[in-house]
């Protein structure tokens, strides 16, 4: 079945390995034009689902990226393999591939390594000490090749340097979530299975910001009979409803479990195999260096179960190490219900005195004063404070220090972040290997595409390419292409196998001009997997394609002439 | 005007500089939630215009791409600029912005600089010898780096390589058309001017393959009125129609003309003022090194006239280059009208010689005799033909060489490509000019997108935050974001306040719910740019508003309760 996918893939042109005619570049794939299109509409579903209902702002930020953000993201010191090399034929295998386990530093993956006694796979070779090996391309932007970038291998980052933006854009208001759709680079040190493993993706990541104390998002109201499969870290494995997951504390953070559920949706929806959907939650070590719980959720197909969404709660990582790596407040305002009165010390400035000791730099030093925290005062009752980054130091006859009362209307916070990261191709891949059947009868090969998402929405076919059918479908595939609706012409070998060629891309409707349409200027449309046809005006064809296409019509419901 | 238009890009969430908290990264820039819903509907617009009308095929291809590819194109030898540093304090120039004229090599560069006497713009310095930069950004691939890739600086070389995949794709037949939507870098020596020249941009290519012989593409009479101002090489300037332009020989290839027409239509769709357009030739010497003719439509914003789509003949140079450099036969068929009858000398393999004289090896040599050219036969009467690497010499007594007919079906060709590349951050960045205007009465900002680009599409004001106006509003922005429009709520200040900053950002529609709602269910639409208003009932609502914003349904055409 892999192979009839791959093969459809490559010969109708959803994807390939790219750069083919030079050989070939291990870990990039081309997406053809049925592939682009169903990439984009898979996108387009993604949207709708998340970021237009839930309301999220959709960003993009660039690819290259300089070295401080990972430097604080913790990503230039923590994202890497450990690799390994024979020392015999030169082959390099990832520790944790040849051992089955994590290793989490040289030392224990060296350990791991002559422990397990492993040898070159390829020709039996001694291998060598591992080394770390950092998996971001890295570059240099500027003439005098300045600034140290890296493209990024994730798009979150971008999101969290721009948080102050993006919390003034929801009004300084928590939650909020942030999405952006875009490539994520990988150097990987074994890239393979096709898609599923790639030194260049495609993903789709959202970042919902919230409180830590308030940790909701979206009405779980409409999640809450949503069924999942739950395995847990522990080993165990439960099939329940999302609000039986909650109340019995599986998942811990609603939030986690309210995107767990509409992923669910999404995928179902897209037209993945509701039975081979599970989530399975990281075991610690599993865990990424900047989350405190992640579940995955796997879609299982013909290479067993793959990770195509992980949904990770960042906690305060992200934003707490900018804001110590960029010196720029990324916290929140937390407003409380009601202001707080609280007794609070303060330096209250003696102008009498400040006048004449610091003349046309008294105000300054007043304002530094009022700035300064009284327990710097020092025993002997002076105060040193920064005026334009010199040093003053103020005698105690220069101010006061009092005790007032303040009224405190609420705390800065720095928030909790919950990540649901899609990896498109992962999805695109299982799709289309769910999407597979061949017929009974024939044996021929169809991908069972919804409307919405297969990338050509219908072929338009003359029953024979003579007496004017021809033109008739021409004209009529112009009108459809001028309304917007993807299709193609086809006028070459039976109809019988013009169908066949349509079905075996998912395209989901055939628009047949037959004798009878020079009559009476009707034509045929056929249904691709119950192949039943019914027969319509032709001036009817593009609403009606319209309706099935963007699914406000079912084609049960299309009322034939 | 210009900073109005980037005060509300920062402020407002268009666009700003990327990486601010690590004090910025020259020539890269985050969209927000408006520049990204606004970069994407003017690229939906972009497919529905070219890819879909003009049936052409879209793919995505990687952006990191191995040497050999552009080793191949000749960008590694010909994609630089000449830079030049001050040796008092460091500042780097482009030798051409500082003598305002392209050198063609270090030597004439260095000569343009001395005689033109430049000096260092910022403190007056002497300049160093000019240098040749690339403007490529280079990486390595694999865990021992060993492939050597850069990041694409055009997506056209992604099409180039995968020509066959696409030949296949339109069973063998020319002319076909590909385009690609994705990224480009540039390592700019000096990025500058916003959104106009960056290291990181956002492109949308269109490579369409032809026959040099019949170099068509589309149906001319589709274009033939469209009026179009065109700046020749020579200087003159006319303003004629397409077809004037076409007999009067002023664009030589009707290809570049079709699409030069059919861009600006689709930019006067999108919304630039149709005044401001106008189509400059490339000079000889502005020419890239694989284009033989190439004509700039550029659009006059505050900056002057910039380039926003670029439309070249680039011949067959990329295919001849990738099939030298890959040795992979990149030629189309073209097939006669009839078969043609030609006279051959071919090599006649003499089997009964051949067998005792090669043994087990004599079918091969005869499959490399039958493939061989008569003309290598040297005097003496002897062949070398090549078996597997191996190089054998044939006496005379191993083959005949005999003259026959064949019939020759049609002969093989390198097809010619024609380019319209379009730079979709200008092309953004001039809209968002040409959309804005002050109200003459208030002097309020509004940014005059149609419905079917305005990033936002409907605000849902309820007249006070009380009474139950905010939750009956509340349930309306619900209804309207599950019909998949793209909205959102605001209760805050007064209702002047909130459609002065809806219009801000160039929302077409506002939806206000006041007290009649309560009573009889209907809200007021509000029109952006005439501020008329209209009153519907609340159910009927998602209904009107799709049609208002898939544009078919005119504000006007809405009929009131």
């Amino acid at each position: 079945m892999r192979n009839d996918v791959l093969d459809i893939a490559k010969r109708r042109g959803f994807f390939w390995q790219a750069f083919e005619i030079y050989g070939g570049l291990g870990g990039f794939y081309d997406y053809g034009p049925l592939g682009t299109a169903l990439k984009e509409n898979i996108i387009a579903a993604w949207r709708k689902h998340f970021v237009i209902k839930e309301g999220l702002a959709e960003i993009d930020s660039p690819n290259l990226t300089p070295r401080e953000v990972f430097e604080a993201s913790g990503h230039l010191d923590e994202f890497a393999d450990f690799l390994t090399k024979c020392t015999r034929c030169g082959a390099v295998f990832r520790v944790d591939e040849l051992t089955g386990a994590t290793p989490g530093d040289v030392e224990s993956a060296r350990t791991m390594l002559r422990e397990g006694g492993a040898k070159c796979s390829e020709c039996g070779g001694e291998l060598s000490d591992p080394v770390e090996f950092n998996l971001m391309f890295r570059t240099y932007a500027g003439a005098g090749m300045e600034r140290e970038v890296y493209l990024r291998p994730e798009t979150a980052q971008g999101i969290f340097v721009n948080f102050l933006n993006y919390y003034r854009y929801f009004r300084e208001k928590l939650p909020f979530g942030v999405a952006q759709v875009g490539k994520g680079f990988r150097n990987e040190i074994s890239p393979r299975k096709g898609l599923l493993r790639q030194r260049e993706f495609n993903m789709a990541e959202i970042e919902v910001f919230l409180d830590p104390d308030e940790k909701v998002w979206g009405d779980f109201r409409d999640v809450e009979d949503e069924v999942l499969t739950l395995l847990t870290r522990g080993g165990e494995e439960h099939t329940l409803t999302a609000r039986e997951a909650l109340e019995r504390g599986i998942v811990c953070a609603e939030p986690l479990l309210y995107f767990m559920a509409r992923t669910k949706r999404f995928l179902v929806d897209l037209g993945i195999d509701e039975e081979k959907i599970r989530f399975r939650q990281h075991p610690e070590e599993e865990l990424a260096h900047y989350s405190s719980d992640c579940w995955d959720c796997e879609v299982r197909i013909s290479y067993g179960w793959i990770e195509v969404v992980g949904i990770a709660d960042r906690t305060a990582f992200d934003l707490s190490r900018h804001m110590e790596h960029s010196g720029v407040d990324l916290r929140a305002f937390r407003r409380y219900s009601a202001p707080v009165k609280r007794k609070v010390r303060k330096i209250v400035p003696n102008m009498k005195t400040l006048g004449p000791m610091f003349r046309n730099r008294a105000a300054e030093v007043a304002a530094a004063l009022e700035r300064a925290d009284p327990s710097s005062v020092d025993p002997s009752g002076r105060i040193a404070v920064k005026v334009e980054n010199e040093l003053i130091v103020v005698p105690p006859e220069g101010f006061t220090v009092e005790e007032m009362e303040e009224e405190v209307t609420g705390e800065r916070i720095v928030p909790h972040v919950i990540e649901p990261s899609f990896g498109i191709d992962r999805i695109l891949y299982a799709l289309m290997e769910h999407a597979y059947y061949t017929r009974p009868d024939s044996g021929y090969r169809v991908l069972r595409f919804r409307p919405s998402i297969a990338p050509i929405k219908a072929a338009v076919l003359p029953l024979m390419a003579k007496d004017g059918l021809d033109n008739v479908a021409m004209e009529i595939h112009t009108l459809l292409r001028n309304a917007g609706i993807r299709c193609y012409y086809d006028d070459s070998g039976s109809i019988g196998r013009r169908y066949a060629r349509a079905d075996e891309i998912g395209v989901p409707f055939a628009v047949t001009v037959d004798y009878q349409t020079l009559e009476d200027g009707t034509v045929t449309v056929r249904e691709r997997d119950s192949t039943e046809q019914v027969r319509v005006r032709k001036e009817e064809l593009p609403a009606i394609l319209k309706g099935l296409v963007e699914e406000t019509l079912c084609f049960g419901d299309v009322k034939g002439v």
